[in-house]
């Protein structure tokens, strides 16, 4: 499959193997994934979409969704593989320098049934920047992986956390608490008080290779990063997808999902940024919960269990700090 | 309840008065809307939330919502009185020039609980410039109406479109066809393929007067939109508030606020503005609709209802077009 989306062959660069392995580590990820998650769920199973980018614009991707399983409600894990030449739009919005880009990531969100699984959201991509003529100019990863409880279990959280930061420490001491800061700064409605739209978890970009050595650092810190998802998350899913929820879990869900739209489409930059510069718009919006709420002036009863939850996003919790 | 909320006596302007009479109308614009919705709906009313702009920034408004009600299971009628310095922020996603302004406007949704009753917006508004001696630099309205339905009957189309012709026409002939292009332009989903949120209505910005004689004339123009709201709206929701309606007709429902919620967030200008300098959320987010549904590559069934909707989203329709 790799080899019909591949653009390996289009630029003449020194990366083109690097690329490749790249785009090769991304669709066995997403396979891994959609099978682990296909076997816990146990009933649902994850679509294959493939396309192609229209009007000469080069690339695609491999969309794959699931709808109405035992415990995802709605998910997607997507991979796309693009490239062209750098527009006007790209240069003010991304701020980037360059004649030509190349793109592949993997990016999934899964929106659970049960208000006590909470919702994720994962990405892991690489991009690439090259002048007129296929030199690179400029190569980064970025990504990152965060938890939306719709209600508080703090062991929970702390193994989430305990997960993404062991995947990471190998890299570098200084580099959970940097990303699980960014994280925390990045995933913010900033129209609602600065409320998060979860518990965070770890947020990175722009991380540049200073030589090849560099650059294989790198994908490997990504990998293991990719790798780790698995373990963070399914965990939780065991061990809340048999919690009985009523009616008012279920509108409390529906509640904060609405406040998952509003991130993703008022602030989140990825959206946005396909949105506008004619992305493959279903593929972008899976992201997006399958039934959502929207109260005027909606608060939680004070000391509630969602109000506990509220609470813990309105100011970044250290989760993994020793009492 | 204007003289709290007015900032009359602000600023050393000749347009004291003419900015007066424009509050006094909004408000009793929104007073007759909500009372008459209120009795059309038999069971919900509106509450009033009155509120004042936080850290020193000029005005507040009245923000007025109903839910829950037999007809109406969401709706704001919500007027705004506020004033300040010009930010670099309006500077840039206004494209605005002096030292002061000042706007004030009604705007208002309508969700229905009735999938075969349209939804509904409308607002008018007045902004004014200054430079720092409070001399005015520019002033306009702007404003309009629009319908989302979730089902076509053409015999409603027409009729709202009758109304808000019938509403504009005194004011020239080419304005109605002029304003309604301009609103099957601006309520369209970009990343959709260009799908409109509705079937139209009008939509009207930047009416600058000439002199004071041109200002009062534009008054008077917004005076017969605002006027035209009730006749344009009500008829049609006591044609369709009692058919019987079934869960398909919900999700289809829900799957089209969908699309309200996309536009709204991703696309509209004062939203988005609204939210970004820091204006009154629960204000201006309650436009949002009450249940909505996100699923993945949602399509209707060829030739059905809920695709004769769709097809007429496509492309804008000359509904006053004479056979």
């Amino acid at each position: 499959m790799e080899n019909q989306l591949s653009p390996v062959g289009m630029y003449k660069t020194t990366t083109n193997e690097f690329r490749g392995n790249w785009i090769q580590y991304i669709y066995t990820l997403q396979e891994q994934i959609c099978k682990a998650l296909e076997t816990e769920d146990g009933k649902a199973i994850f679509s294959h979409d493939e396309w192609q980018r229209a009007e000469g614009r080069g690339g695609g991707g491999l969309t794959r969704v699931i709808s109405n399983g035992n415990v995802l409600e709605k998910g997607g894990v997507n991979t796309s593989v693009v490239y062209g030449r750098v527009t006007d739009k790209m240069r003010n919005q991304l701020k980037i320098d360059g004649e030509k880009w190349f793109a592949a990531g993997l990016s999934l969100v899964i929106h659970p049934l049960n208000p006590f699984v909470p919702t994720v959201h994962a990405n892991w991509r690489y991009f690439e920047l090259y002048d007129e003529d296929d030199n690179v100019k400029d190569r980064w990863f970025g990504g990152g992986t965060d938890l939306t409880p719709y209600y508080l279990f703090e062991e929970d959280a702390r193994h989430f956390h305990q997960t993404l930061k062991n995947a990471i420490e190998p890299f570098g001491e200084s580099l959970y608490p940097q990303f699980k800061k960014q994280c925390d700064e990045y995933f913010v409605n900033s129209h609602r008080n600065n409320e998060m739209r979860g518990i965070g978890g770890v947020f990175y970009d722009y991380l540049r290779p200073v030589d090849e050595a560099d650059a294989n650092r790198l994908f490997s810190f990504q990998q293991s990063n990719g790798n780790s998802f698995l373990q963070a998350y399914l965990p939780i899913v065991k061990k809340r997808r048999g919690m009985q929820w009523n009616a008012a879990n279920k509108y409390w869900q529906e509640i904060r999902r609405g406040r998952y739209v509003e991130f993703n489409l008022v602030h989140d930059r990825g959206t946005l940024f396909g949105l506008k510069t004619n992305g493959r718009t279903e593929s972008i919006l899976m992201s997006l919960p399958p039934t959502v709420r929207f109260d005027y002036d909606y608060k939680p009863q004070p000391y509630s269990e969602e109000d506990k939850l509220w609470q813990v996003c309105l100011k970044p919790v250290d989760w993994l700090k020793k009492n």
